[in-house]
Parts: C-alpha cells; sequence; structure tokens
C-alpha cells in the first residue's frame, strides 16, 4: 500500500464513536444502560414522518432527487422566520443562511473556511472533543481557556485575554454546552465580541443545543452589536427535531462566509438529503416545532435530569457537579471517588461497562483539565432505566470505597 | 468581517451546480428542456420506498436514528456480496467498505486521506470537474494526460509515463466516464496498475457509474493483481438507485485506508444519512437491484442514448463525438460550428438557454482540451423531449451557418 498522508495520523479516532460501536455490539449481549452519546430516544413528532411518508409516496422522484448545494429554499426561509421570532436577528435566507450535513459539517466548513496554516483557534477545556480535531484537520492550532465545576463552568474573560493575539482566528464557544451543560453568562459574550472586534477574529458560535434549555432562554450571539459580521453560528436538526439519521443542520454567516463555505461544501459532500430537508420544512409549519420542544422535548428531558440530579447527590455525594441548565450532559468532578479507587477516568468508565453495564464516557476525552471527571447524558434512557444504571454507580462505587 | 482562509479563494465555484440553480429559476418562466446536469430522471424501484415507508411508520426512531460512520453492517455485507457476484473481488464488510456521502463525499476523503501539500495527483484533460477543486482543497497539485475524440476519449499509457514520477501520489481514473461516456479498456488499465507498482502512487477509481453500462461491462480495477493494495473505488447510489437526494454512495479499499478515511469523516460528517442506508439494504435485496437496472434502467437510457446519437448526426454533422459506452453523457467537438458562428462553448451554451431554452454545459469546463465542446446529458428527458431539445440546436446552429 503506497503512504498515507500525515493528516490521518494528526487526528484521533472519536473515542464516542468507538463506544458506540462497542455498545452496539455489547446490547446484543446485556442489557446495558447507555448514560454514553448523546442520541435522543424520543421519536420526532408524527406530523412530520407523515408528511414525508405521503410525499415519498406521491412525488418519490422529486423527493429522492438533488436539491442544490445551501439547501431548499423554503427551508431556509422558514429558518430565518424561526431565528426572527427566537432571537429577534434578520437573517437573508438566500444569502446567510446555508444548510448542512448536520451540525458536524457546520463546524467542518467554518473551519476549513476560516482557517489557513497554524493560525490559532481558542476553545474552552474540557470541551467537545471534535473541536481540536477539525482544527487540526483545517491546518490550525489549538488554544485553550480553562474552565471549572467551581465556576460553573463559566470561562472567565480575563483567561480569554490571556490567550488572545494576533495569531487568534477564531472562539469557538458551545451553548448549551457539552459535555457540562452549562449556558453561557451575557457578561462572557459581551467580553468575547469586544475581544473579536479589537482583535479581528471569527466566533464560531456552536449552538447545536440552543432548544434544549430547562430554566433560561440560550443567548444568541449574533444580537449583540458588533456580533454579526464576525459569526458563524452551527445549528443541528439531531437535537432539537430528534431527527440525527438525516444529518441535517444549518449555518448562519455573513453572506461573503457563507458563499466560501458553499463553495467547498460542493466538493466535500455536494448537497444535503433531500427528503430529511421536507421533513423539516413540515417540522417549521403549524407550530409543529415550537409544540414538540414545549410539549414532548423539553418537559421529558427535565425531569430526567432533575432525578439524575437527585441520584448522583444520593449515591455520589462527594462528587461535584452543577445542574445542567441546558443540552443533556451531567459533567461530573469523580476525583474524589477515582483517588479513593486508585482509577483514571477511562479505567473506571471502562469497568463500570465490564461489570455494571452500564456505559459513562471518560472526562479525559474532553480535554486535560477534565481528567478525573466522566460525562453522563440523561438524553438516551428513561426514568426508570436512569435510576436504574445510577444504582449500578452507586453499588460499584461502594464496592470500592466502603 | 475578518479575513477568510485562502483556501476558498483558490477553488472555483462549480458551475454545473450555479447552472442548476439558474435552471430551478428559469423553469418556473418556461419550458425549458435540460441536457445539463446528471440528474435521473426515472424513480427508484417501487418496493425500496414502499420498505422505508413501512419503516418510518412502524420503526419511526430507529430509522430516523444515528448510525455508525462507517455505515450499516447489514447495507456494506450486501454490497460485499454483490461485488462478488458482479466482479468476483472479495472484499471484508468489516474493514474494506465504508458508506459515505454520496460519491462527492468518497473523492474528498480519499484525496484528503491520500494526499500531503504538493504531491501531485494526475487527471485527464478533460474529465469530471469536481477533481482539480477537490485536489487543490487537499493541497495537492493537479497533472493531467490529454483524451481526444479521435481516440474514443481513451487514455494513452505512454502519455501516462512521460507524466508520472516520484511526486506522483494518485491518479483518478473515471469508468465510464463523465463526460465522455468512454469505458476504460484493459490496456489502459494494465498499463496504469503496473505503473502505479513501480512507482507506489494510488489509484483513486470513480466507478460511480458502473452499472450505467450498455455494451460492455465496467472493468473493476481491484481485479487487477497488484491493484487491490492501492486501489480506493468511490461508487455512489445517486446514479445506479435513482436516489441522489439521500446523498449516499461508498469506498472500498486497503483496511487502513479505510479505517483512516472513517477517522477524517468522523469530523467532516459523523455518518452517514440513516433512512437512505435502510433503502439500499431493500434495493439489493430480493434481486431487485439487478432487475431494476436491467429492466428499468439500461433499456431507458439506451433507448435515449441511441435517440440522441441518431439526432446528433443530423442535426450537428460536422460535429465529433462518440456513442457513449456508459454513463449518460455525449461529449461532443463544437469546434467546426462555433468556429464558424465566433462564439466560444461558453458563449454558445448561455445563447442557447437564453433563445431556444436548452440547457448544454460548456466543454471548457471540463480542462483545457475540452474547449469548443458542449456535454450533453440523456438522462433527464424523456425521448420526445430529447427530439424536440435537439430540433432546437439544430435550428440555432442554422440560423448562424446556413
Amino acid at each position: 500500500m503506497p503512504r498515507l498522508s500525515s493528516r490521518p495520523g494528526n487526528i484521533r479516532a472519536s473515542p464516542i464513536r468507538r463506544i458506540a460501536a462497542l455498545l452496539d455490539a455489547a446490547r446484543r449481549k446485556s442489557d446495558i444502560i447507555s448514560f454514553g452519546g448523546g442520541a435522543p430516544s424520543i421519536p420526532p413528532p408524527k406530523e412530520v414522518i407523515d408528511y414525508i411518508v405521503t410525499l415519498l409516496r406521491e412525488k418519490t422522484q422529486k423527493t429522492v432527487g438533488y436539491g442544490s448545494t445551501r439547501g431548499l429554499p423554503e427551508l431556509r426561509s422558514r429558518i430565518a422566520e424561526d431565528l426572527e421570532k427566537w432571537w429577534g436577528v434578520d437573517y437573508d435566507p438566500e444569502k446567510e443562511i446555508m444548510i448542512t450535513t448536520g451540525g458536524t459539517e457546520g463546524i467542518y466548513l467554518a473551519l476549513t473556511t476560516v482557517l489557513d496554516f497554524n493560525e490559532e483557534v481558542i476553545i474552552l477545556d474540557p470541551t467537545y472533543l471534535g473541536y481540536s480535531e477539525a482544527i487540526k484537520l483545517s491546518g490550525g492550532r489549538v488554544r485553550t481557556i480553562p474552565v471549572s465545576v467551581e465556576e460553573g463552568y463559566q470561562p472567565d474573560v480575563e483567561d480569554l485575554k490571556e490567550v488572545v493575539s494576533p495569531l487568534t482566528k477564531a472562539f469557538i464557544l458551545l451553548s448549551p454546552d457539552n459535555p457540562t451543560g452549562r449556558i453561557i453568562d451575557e457578561g462572557f459574550v459581551k467580553g468575547l465580541v469586544d475581544l473579536a472586534v479589537d482583535y479581528d477574529f471569527w466566533i464560531i458560535y456552536d449552538a447545536v443545543y440552543k432548544h434544549i434549555t430547562f430554566d433560561k432562554k440560550n443567548p444568541w450571539i449574533d444580537s449583540y452589536p458588533g456580533a454579526k459580521e464576525r459569526t458563524i453560528t452551527i445549528n443541528s436538526f439531531s437535537k432539537e427535531a430528534s431527527m440525527p439519521g438525516f444529518r441535517l443542520g444549518y449555518i448562519t454567516g455573513p453572506p461573503e462566509a457563507i458563499e466560501a463555505m458553499e463553495r467547498i461544501k460542493q466538493y466535500v459532500s455536494l448537497a444535503p438529503d433531500t427528503v430529511g430537508q421536507y421533513a423539516l420544512i413540515k417540522f417549521y409549519d403549524d407550530g409543529i416545532k415550537d409544540r414538540y420542544l414545549r410539549e414532548v422535548v423539553i418537559p421529558t428531558y427535565r425531569k430526567r435530569r432533575d432525578l439524575m440530579y437527585e441520584l448522583v447527590k444520593e449515591y455520589l455525594p462527594e462528587a461535584k457537579t452543577v445542574l445542567p441548565e441546558g443540552a443533556f450532559y451531567f459533567f461530573i468532578d469523580m476525583r474524589y471517588y477515582l483517588e479513593a479507587m486508585g482509577r483514571s477516568d477511562e479505567e473506571f468508565s471502562n469497568r463500570l461497562l465490564y461489570r455494571k453495564s452500564v456505559v459513562v464516557i471518560p472526562g479525559s476525552y474532553f480535554g486535560n483539565r477534565g481528567v478525573g471527571h466522566i460525562r453522563m447524558t440523561f438524553v438516551s434512557e428513561p426514568e426508570e432505566r436512569i435510576r436504574e444504571g445510577m444504582k449500578r454507580i452507586g453499588a460499584y462505587v461502594s464496592s470500592y470505597i466502603l
């Protein structure tokens, strides 16, 4: 075999995807409770499925035919109306919105379009593990600023000031956050936008969980003065519409940036899935989206969140965490237990799966400051199984500690 | 707005995608006949649509849920069986096959995974216009070897020998070919494989039209001794299953290359469309695929091809072309007419659309040696409209020439 590029050797395979693959295999054998990958366990709205079933039957060829690279105009105009309604920001659906192959492609296109070789991107530590690899794939360098459970996982503008320099090309902000569930403070957003203007860097605002919030609304960076001309937002229908299988999301940004990202997308994926786009057109119609979020998604996840919080307190009283304000993850400082057990977070997670058939994600996967933590999602399992899983974790820890 | 990367500025927007967008707008106004983009005009098999309609209704969440990055195992094993049946080559569905977001992502992942900065990729001139841009996006340099209508658009191993060097990292071969419809001669394949072994470069075999052949079978490079360990094949369901809207294809390659491409895919698109993968599982079952190709796809396209060939001879007797052996394009040397008219191929195409509402693609889009040519597809229009379109082209040319 001829030599491969140095590119794949420089990035790591996603450990969460690996765990997902292991899980698929293991599920056939035993009753595994997954607090692992963020895969929604509630179905999308029935009206949406009924709609595409009818379209597939009655207009087959159009429904499975090619669409344009930017995505169906009827979908983009609905997105613009929706963003205006929710956050009061105007987007031109022709020029400032593009449909992407999930949030993943949105991040990839944004970084590829913005970064030249060796330019720096600042991310939080810990944060979503895909950022560092996508930055490296795009030729950029990763810089980090710390967050910790003591500060409710809120980043500090002073830390950002220390890392920002003329080499800074972009800052990636994820809110609500994965792995911590934190919604970003408005004070930080203001400080970030000021710095981005001063140093002329991009803000990549990953808002894939924007609608999964329990107590307060997620800020929208483009609504801050000076932000819109330097912000690319990343959105996904995998979470808010519970349809990850269609691989659809969208990005917003300045017209020149969207045009540049479209040009790259032509050679990366050509166009987004057509069937899924029709499903999403229906999702925005007749108030289906807001009703689904209000009556199904948020109440379901809120109950699970509150239950998991109670159970973490009960079974892991010495662990430190915060009640997630959004998204669907707990990020838990387990150092008290791990030190007593003499285990790393990864060893703990592996053994927990082996001994108790419960999946959690090692915190070290999310950055150096995630060492000694675990991430648990409440999105995949119903309440009785969250109870059962937490009981197993408690039993496992007790067997070592007591 | 902060500066963008130099990357998008180095690649050109696909002119065919631009024409497709113009066409969408223009269609609402007048009766446009499209010999432009290669979008199938026959629906996929009804059994396949019925199957996913049932799945969407009865197993909604699984059907629209996340799949693994490599694609559903049940689909990959069917692909392996099918390739064994058609070309007698063994692939391990676990290690040597990955589902991609159409052929486009397959090409992008192959190039990104194989190329380091400034390494060379040899392509034909003319050829599919996406290659040069994807090569540049991956940091590589484009080299070309010529093909011409006089040689039936077959490349010459002697030309390849002149361009091959230690800088050569890959050769891209497309067969059946776009824009020319040529099926590659076995003699060239043998010479190519020998050179690839000698100079240790990759063969990227773009076989997206492999099943669209009219008179003979398309060669399969991996069946030549020494080829499989250095070949990545690109496949698409957009053409052979008439389902471009699901954005699905697959690649085969050595296990290490597939593993490396999977690692990059995790950060480019995460995973392929799940709904479409279920559709394709059905496509391979019950003999549906082979029957659909034999009874619907090939007879439909063959009739259109034969008709268009007759009409080109009738209305453009001084043009030079060859009867396409596969795919669904005519590449036509129009220099006799264009010189008489004093028009470039692009001017001709633009005016033909404006005056006669017929879309053809300028040959210069496909490379320097495509200057003075046009590409016409017979995939999008039924026979009576092929007749009407060719009549319009004849009338347009005659008005200048006579």
